[in-house]
């Protein structure tokens, strides 16, 4: 196999002293690995501490992995040093793209071409990215949303020039590290969260241009309604639940019509029947063998827990 | 004052036997009301039983209010009967906006005049509904988010005829009985919280159609990303408090362009000053005098409660 057992990596690199690097080094680092950073800046270094103490209380509380500590942290200023030894790289440089095509052709060179790197980037194609690295196969997007030490969601996807394999490898890899990797069909603007956010948040902003509701109305609105159920069920899931035995199949025959209704400003597809088929059998696949009321069962289970401990969270000084 | 004081009630009635109305009932029986319930047909009431006896569960789990008991329902088959003495209605008949005219005539003759009736519609307008009520001035939207019994969302807005006292009394008694009020601003179709539900949906749709995610992964990516930071903040606060001592502005002046991006197949409103200022403003009123940090650090408790509490939940046999 070309690239390592990815339950046998125990050192990672950790590029860049953001918030964003610093919360993959306090991830990986509560997560047993011992973990080297790379700041460009000495001045950074201050900062970068700041956030993993701070990502280090929740990490914490969350339950950190048998010999997990701060102590197995190093920080570097040159990136040969950085990189020697890596088992895995983790590259969360600023979102400029000239930038991040010579670190890609500087790491090239300088990193063994068994060895994955993933990039943070929220806004780049990994395609562009690669563009100047003479290594590319192992390259690819591993996308965290913020805080990134405590979402588990990694979107992974490769570039033109990505060898699939290392994008197998980093979705086996990120799952052994305690995240939660969606291996992505093809490589988007925006992947997958971001554009549903997104989506999201331009009908809000829509419905603050016409004063039809205030960033605090959205909120409320947000946090007392979808929210604690997406926690426990995703959108398509809750959906396919709500209806009872009739599932995604009845939700689109009778709500497709709704898809027309000026409901956003934002267009939805045609209801196509492939498209129809498409949601019924990926909800199908979902609940398996499962009863949809064993699933509504368990999802009021979880959102009851999420209910109290929010409320206990809230109460706590 | 025309209307009872809020805290004075001790009767609601729930019109309709389905999912929404025998979720309002358990509802309101947790929270230690005696309920009515009106169901059209004497053959639902087995199903409608269930529906409270599931419901039950999970409102036992969250704490019921002293005195509570399923025992304080009284189901009946007669609307007179049905609304006599109640200090509230709340009307959760089928989604015909005929049907609803009939029975808003029918109730706005036989409900005494200072008896607020709230609708679940979740797809028709008060101003329609209300248009053959000869006593209006009452009737309100109060639509819930499904389960009714469990997300605390109320969505309460009045029609061109209703009196904005009534939809004030609404607010109140409904924060009153347990839940969280979004006093709208303005009628629109599928109000706050559908419309942002919808948005993300229909973008959801798209990748779907274009052979970009699965349903699968539309869920991996809201459960694991968005929603678990959503519960604690909703989308404005959220990216607020990521920015830092910048907070909103910084978010609009830095990422604003990116409005342009096709990150969604859905069109983004204009970012003019105005709608600037209204989002920036709107945020720090509701951070009041809080620190930043001090919002992101709570922020990460109630996350880390979340993940806690939704992995017990989730191992509980």
């Amino acid at each position: 196999m070309k690239y390592p057992d990815p339950t046998s990596i125990t050192r990672v690199t950790s590029i860049g002293g953001g918030p964003i690097g610093g919360g993959w080094a306090a991830h990986f680092l509560a997560r047993g690995y011992d973990v080297t950073s790379y700041l460009h800046d000495r001045a950074e270094e201050g900062a970068f501490r700041t956030i993993l103490d701070t990502a280090w209380i929740s990490l914490t509380a969350l339950g950190l992995a048998p010999g997990a500590s701060l102590d197995r942290l190093r920080v570097v200023h040159d990136l040969d040093a950085a990189v020697a030894g890596a088992g895995f790289i983790q590259e969360s440089a600023p979102e400029n793209l000239a930038m991040k095509q010579a670190l890609y052709h500087r790491l090239g060179r300088i990193v063994p071409e068994n060895v994955v790197i993933g990039s943070s980037t929220s806004g780049l194609m990994m395609t562009d990215i690669q563009a100047n690295c003479e290594t590319p196969g192992r390259t690819v997007i591993g996308h965290p949303f913020n805080p990134p030490y405590l979402l588990p969601l990694v979107e992974i996807v490769g570039g033109e020039r990505t060898d699939p394999a290392a994008v197998e490898w980093a979705g086996e890899f990120y799952r052994v590290a305690g995240k939660a990797p969606l291996m992505m069909k093809k490589e988007i603007p925006g992947f997958v969260a971001t554009r549903l956010q997104e989506a999201l948040w331009r009908e809000a902003l829509h419905m603050v241009a016409n004063g039809e509701a205030t960033p605090e109305d959205i909120d409320i609105a947000l946090m007392n309604g979808p929210a604690p159920r997406m926690v426990s069920q995703g959108q398509c899931m809750a959906f396919h639940v709500a209806c009872g035995a009739g599932g995604m199949a009845t939700n689109l025959d009778q709500f497709g019509p709704a898809l027309k209704l000026p409901w956003t400003r934002l267009e939805a597809p045609e209801l196509t029947q492939e498209l129809r088929d498409r949601m019924v059998d990926g909800c199908n696949a979902v609940a398996g063998d499962r009863h949809f009321a064993d699933m509504a069962a368990q999802r009021d289970r979880e959102i009851v827990a999420v209910l109290n401990a929010l409320r206990a969270a809230r109460e706590a000084p």
